[in-house]
């Protein structure tokens, strides 16, 4: 394109994910200008300590992130995670009128509202692919393709640490502390793997996902969050022996009145959504089943359209490159050719439902006396709580027997008293394994 | 949105996926409103015959297509078929600057280079999501998520059909003419299924995949196509035997020197494509094959996001409708922001290599006389063309043996040439199964 002016960007961070992007950007020039229309340029590279950066042009090294925003540079390319001062530099960045691509999932999920309307104020695009299972084509799809679909499920496997350590767990029956351990020593779990194992890196895709889906603003704050520490050996093996997996599952679902009234809890209220994380049994035929190790994958239904699902590397350096060069073409294409991407499509503002009013089913493994009448009390205190049964299995050991009981959908708080009261009960010596099921009617 | 001009749209085609279109539009309308930005007005619906149309408003039909498509409407989408008059009418609306939104996999297969140019002139879009795998949102990801990456294989399961009849062969071991018998019953089949079990179907889609993939224009004439009325329930056996499963896999290929010069026809020519339709086994644990029924799946693999798989229904009124309607909310708001689409990117034009020429990997099952010697007859015709051996395996029977030979990567015309010798060699009794291997390195 001879005499088309370049598309100017700014990078802001140059870690695992910003060293692939500024080499994609190198290795693909050429296929980037033919793409785009314009060639895509590399105006400079924010970083704290310029000298640890030997692998990038060194001319192209600064400081001064705030001056590099404040420069002519047609896009902002956010890798440095954390809410501050990502948040300020974007914020700036959009109200110049600059595009924006970021993979900061952390960012989006607490100030995705503040972050689109300085985009429509200045008519700025506002991109994240990355944010959300790397290098999987997957917000996208969201966004657009099934823009004219109804969503009604988005249930995936986004966290690869999680996903390689339960994967572990039901492949070796370790323990959850000993598989860490493993996972840690690999490099699959970070020093401190909190933000991983306790759900909170989850928490904020699934909330990402939620306003993708139900064109609702959806914050990290909103969703209940459960994590894998309190998964053990004998949770994996009971789900097993049931032809079941346990998986860290992030969900986003639309509850309508009859859902409601299917779970016994129909309140006549409005339609609204359930958006959890928390360790789950899913069969194991189940497509997200066969997600295993650090891979991630997201299994979405929709009225039309039906199951769907997208699989692929959910993180890593070069895979979530791929997803941020991806966003960076289809900003500076929308600048060569005066367009610009989807909005913040939040207009139905669906209320998020409290986790104790979510309709969800349980798995509960117990170890019971062997003897007469037991099962009637276990079942009465089901029927007390209008949990109905959908499965029981009862098995006689030599002097005490194993219950499992699988339950339709109930609300979550119906189902947890219910579990309360049985672990209350005299004939029940132990409550081995509660968990809850997704995946099947 | 008040005030807000509308989308007027012409539907051209009201069957399975048209009446489903209407649904959708008028279901939705709300929050298609709410999507575009300005309300989506269906403004009429060309069909043949009126009266048989009951399901939709009456009002809106007509049987005259050009009137329709010359009217002030704004987007086209054709859901009619097949090359003529659908291709008359969608130049026509693109000449006149009218965006369009089609389903049509054979019209694109075959002119989507005179339809792209017909948009660019005019600045209008062209959209086809629903051409290939339904309402798997797979092009978008192609044209848009990936553009920062470079695809080096694109290898899917594209046609129901097929795939439903080699599932069934795979599940119960009957020969393909019982099978595709039961799926004609079942209307998983056409009553003349040529289309799809010879493969025009899946090679119209690879063409359509390739030309996204590589940035090259492909039309239906240059993939390779054989279907699955070969296949044999020996073919399927053996498949089994060696922990593998039998597809139709449309594949498209980036063909580099390294790869020829492993195939052993390293001749100093550019990167090249191969495009091919064809069963081929491959592991059981791909994932692919785990695609069952009339699902379809497509497997992707670029140099930085690595591996991805997008899995969903390939085909039915409501998810083929699903993917029109994403595409309609796409173009109706480029038109309502005046941006526009992904243009054609045909930059790379990567020549399609024959078939011949391209690198691929045999699977040979024989019937042996059990004697001395025929291993080291047979070996030494592989090696006579260069063809390398990756796996053999003689089982001795009553009085012959079974040998399976797995060979490394070859060009076909080796492949075929080795086959063929080996055929007519005095110790070998029957060829059982012949065919090629996929998805493992």
């Amino acid at each position: 394109m001879p005499g088309q002016k370049p598309i100017k960007v700014a990078l802001l961070g140059c870690g695992t994910v910003g060293t692939e992007v500024v080499r994609l950007l190198t290795d693909q020039a050429a296929d980037l200008t033919a793409r785009v229309g314009a060639p895509v340029e590399l105006a400079g590279i924010a970083v704290r300590k310029p000298n640890k950066h030997r692998e990038v042009p060194a001319a192209l090294l600064t400081t001064d992130a705030d001056a590099l925003v404040e420069s002519d540079v047609d896009v902002v390319v956010e890798v440095v995670g954390g809410i501050e001062p990502a948040r300020t530099w974007l914020v700036k960045a959009l109200a110049a009128g600059k595009s924006v691509v970021t993979a900061n999932k952390a960012l989006l999920a607490e100030h995705s509202g503040e972050l689109f309307q300085a985009a429509d104020a200045s008519g700025a695009d506002l991109y994240f692919e990355a944010a959300v299972a790397g290098a999987i084509p997957l917000l996208r799809p969201l966004r657009e393709s099934l823009a004219g679909d109804r969503i009604t499920r988005v249930m995936g496997i986004v966290n690869g640490t999680t996903n390689f350590i339960l994967s572990g767990m039901d492949s070796t029956g370790a323990s959850y502390a000993e598989t860490l351990e493993e996972a840690t020593r690999l490099g699959y779990a970070e020093a401190d793997p909190t933000a991983d194992v306790d759900g909170y890196d989850a928490a904020s895709k699934a909330a990402i996902l939620a306003s993708l889906a139900f064109h609702s603003r959806v914050t990290a704050a909103d969703v209940h969050r459960e994590g894998i520490a309190s998964v053990s050996a004998a949770d994996i093996a009971a789900a097993k022996a049931l032809g079941r997996t346990v998986k860290l599952l992030a969900i986003c679902e639309r509850v309508t009145g009859a859902a409601d009234e299917q779970a016994g809890a129909g309140n006549g209220a409005g339609e609204s959504i359930s958006v959890r994380v928390h360790p789950a049994m899913i069969p194991r035929t189940h497509p997200l089943a066969s997600v295993h190790g650090a891979f991630n994958a997201v299994f979405v239904e929709a009225d039309a359209a039906g199951e769907m699902m997208f699989y692929g590397q959910g993180a890593g350096g070069a895979p979530t490159a791929s997803a941020v060069v991806g966003d960076l073409v289809a900003v500076a294409r929308n600048r060569v050719v005066s367009g610009r991407g989807p909005r913040e499509s939040a207009y139905a503002a669906l209320p998020v439902r409290p986790m104790g009013q979510a309709p969800t089913r349980y798995h509960i493994s117990l170890d019971v006396a062997d003897r007469p009448g037991v099962l009637s009390q276990v079942a009465a205190v089901f029927a007390e709580h209008d949990v109905s049964i959908a499965a029981v299995r009862q098995e006689g050991r030599v002097d005490d027997a194993s219950l499992v009981i699988v339950t339709h959908a109930a609300t979550d708080a119906a189902l947890r008293s219910t579990v309360d009261k049985i672990g209350g009960l005299p004939a029940v010596r132990e409550v081995v394994s509660v968990m809850r099921v997704e995946g099947e009617e």
